[in-house]
């Protein structure tokens, strides 16, 4: 690596390319812009699309017939910095600190994206790519993607490829080599229950009327059994039995059940029976309350029957479950428990599918071939995580590939939140990891 | 009644006595000063008492030896007006439209308790009382009368009676007299549950962790059988059967289901089984959710697990239950329902008794005769209502005697809110009513 390298890095990072915040729109644009003249001067023809929001850039090397078309994937938008005392230096200025570097995009994803194009400058130099590349690199990761489905439908025939790689999940660990196969996806519904015409004196009308706040809880308490299994009917259809060698590799993970219950601080880890805490967030699907709420908020007593009440719920879905299905399933199973007297309405529902790719397919063992390079001497891990990564399914959907998840975050990166970092040491495993990999998915064509 | 009757009731009104307004303190003591003034004037041995926040008045005739001594219980302090722009008219200005008085205070207590000093004066100017007569007239009823207990315990040889009468409580319709005889007591208690030391993703970290608003649902939802009916073991221990003059005497009312229907806008009532609306409110005790809430309280989605949660109860009591008692027994039977894997945590749980005097008493059947002279042609309504007077607590604990109350409100006098109004008619039955009061009671010793 150049002694430049870093140099560069450190110059991406000082872009505020806060996607969310309209007065940051300028400083997105040039972020774009500097990103599209990075990769031009490595030799990539590169293209900055405008969009409706923020640009998508693109670039690719000279493709050439029968070779493997290998997008790689990713995003230089950052989340805002709020709350911006609480970080140790200023979050656009890097710094670094025992060989860590600290500022916004650090990690999530300017660093990890940067040392993908940084293992093709290198390669680029020496010769040309085992592969037909293209980047895609987008201003609206942090904002929900909206515009990149439409880009990439407009855009089909120019983006076809065989698959996407990401770095932008994370490592089990500082040092493992971590491919994550399977995300959970969501389905999101609010539920609505309303009684009497306006909030009602709990001591003049209580008894004689329902009461909404008893009557959401009343709902949420029918979702499950008491031993924390989902109570819906038909839930779990669908569902392969969990594979015995993911019960292994999982059991055999640095992470387990103590480390769950100390990162969260919860009094006992609970849930579905028969799981470990690994197997209940990455293979199990859950509904759980996001928010629920009714009647006075404040404190001390005050003496009303609330004439409404709320719950928010998401749902996480693992392969085999369909969100519009669980959706409707969930409804009807509250519908039938909706007590006498108040009337039951449902908002949202929207969802994403879950997304699972198989770890041992050819790519797959690519990916692991290439994560051991890049970290060698320890185990690789394979992981399913509990998230959902909508844009997964967009590439699903839309280009027809699969999508390897290669990550370089620490479980203490801090990403979305104050002093986030990226020691370099991933930064330049980031850098060896591209160009294992390229020449691993070329070998296994 | 003298033509300056009703200019003296304006003047009561004009006072902006609101005692939880520190700015108004002034106004306060003006009132009652007023107030002393007015009762010295009508005959009366009259003592303003300062106490640790707004006076309290008394005032007493010549007391005679073997004649029952009354206490006639009441307040000058009013509710503040917020919205005052809601108000037709300026609170503090009375106004009168069709026999109708607007003003702060017209019905509560302002009115009811000069109606019947009114009735007091007519009688001294005729000649003498027929009883031994307590004025007690409070500045701190809106307030919770925080210092009226140690004030009565503190003159508790001076203020020795045989029964106390208030007007400050409602009639069932226009036109019918009607006795308060029973009142509900309450139970309050917050109900907080943790779980994770923060808000959790709900995506990486659902489904190993309890979920604090699902297990406040599942606590809420363990209170009640799916029939209505309280679940909480011992509950209506205690409690005795709703007389059968009592439930005749309810369904005869002029309010009933159809008018509780209309008033709450309730889809449906619903309640304890084998029980009127009016039995639930008024004989029945209930377990109501006045507040609920945990997560995310905003619009659209945050896929969090919350840390924690709660719902604020409150317990409507009636004889034959304990305010300690039952939250007791709400307690363990809420600890033996936790879920695993969270903590629960209670707070509060103070409360009152319920009331109840029996209205065929010596004294209770004078109560009736004095209602029926002051709206004579309508049939009695003996009522009990659902909400708490605590005042009437506090003279059975500190004075050992039973309470009338014979209210003048009616059900639209909007006490509390804007365009609070009382007809002169009920005003003129005010009059009536005091003096038909003292000589049936002095009949009744």
């Amino acid at each position: 690596m150049p002694a430049s390298a870093v140099d560069e890095y450190f110059q991406f990072l000082r872009f505020p390319s806060i996607s969310t915040d309209p007065e940051r729109a300028a400083d997105v644009t040039a972020c774009a812009a500097w990103l599209g003249e990075k990769l031009t001067a490595i030799g990539l023809h590169t293209e900055v699309h405008a969009t409706a929001r923020h640009p998508i850039v693109i670039a690719r090397n000279d493709h050439q017939a029968g070779r493997l078309t290998v997008m790689i994937y990713g995003h230089y938008d950052v989340q805002p910095v709020d709350p911006v005392e609480l970080w140790t230096s200023p979050p656009f200025e890097p710094r670094v600190e025992n060989g860590v570097v600290f500022a916004r995009g650090a990690t999530d994803n300017k660093g990890q994206i940067f040392a993908h194009i940084l293992g093709i400058e290198e390669a680029l130099r020496e010769g040309e790519l085992p592969v037909n590349l293209i980047l895609l690199i987008e201003g609206e990761e942090e904002i929900g993607s909206a515009n990149l489905a439409t880009f990439l439908s407009s855009h089909r025939e120019e983006l076809r490829c065989d698959l996407v790689a990401i770095s932008d999940t994370g490592m089990v660990a500082p040092g493992v080599p971590t491919l994550t196969y399977g995300l959970r996806g969501i389905a999101a519904l609010e539920v609505r229950v309303t009684g009497s015409a306006m909030d009602l004196h709990s001591g003049i009308y209580g008894g004689a009327v329902a009461n909404p706040a008893t009557a959401i809880a009343r709902l949420i308490a029918c979702l499950h059994h008491s031993d924390g299994r989902v109570a819906v009917p038909g839930f779990y259809d669908g569902i392969p039995v969990l594979a015995q060698w993911e019960r292994e590799a999982w059991a055999a993970l640095p992470f387990g059940d103590a480390e769950m219950a100390a990162v969260t601080g919860a009094p006992e880890l609970v849930g579905e029976p028969g799981f470990t805490s690994l197997e209940r967030t990455w293979a199990r699907p859950t509904i759980e309350v996001n928010g629920i709420g009714g009647g006075f908020q404040g404190t001390g007593t005050k003496t009303v029957i609330p004439r409404e009440a709320f719950a928010k719920l998401t749902c996480r879905l693992v392969p085999g479950q369909q969100p519009h299905d669980v959706v409707e399933k969930v409804k009807a199973h509250l519908s039938s428990h909706t007590p006498r007297g108040v009337r039951v309405e449902f908002l949202g529902g929207h969802g994403a599918e879950p997304y699972y790719t198989d770890p041992h397919s050819k790519f797959g063992q690519a990916a692991q071939k290439a994560l051991q390079e890049a970290f060698p001497g320890r185990p690789l891990a394979l992981i399913r995580e509990g998230g959902s990564i909508p844009i997964v399914n967009t590439f699903k959907e839309v280009l027809g590939v699969e999508t390897l998840l290669l990550g370089l975050a620490l479980p203490d990166c801090r990403a979305h939140a104050p002093d986030e970092n990226f020691p370099l040491e991933n930064f330049h495993a980031g850098i060896r990891l591209n160009r294992a990999l390229l020449a691993a998915l070329a070998a296994a064509k």
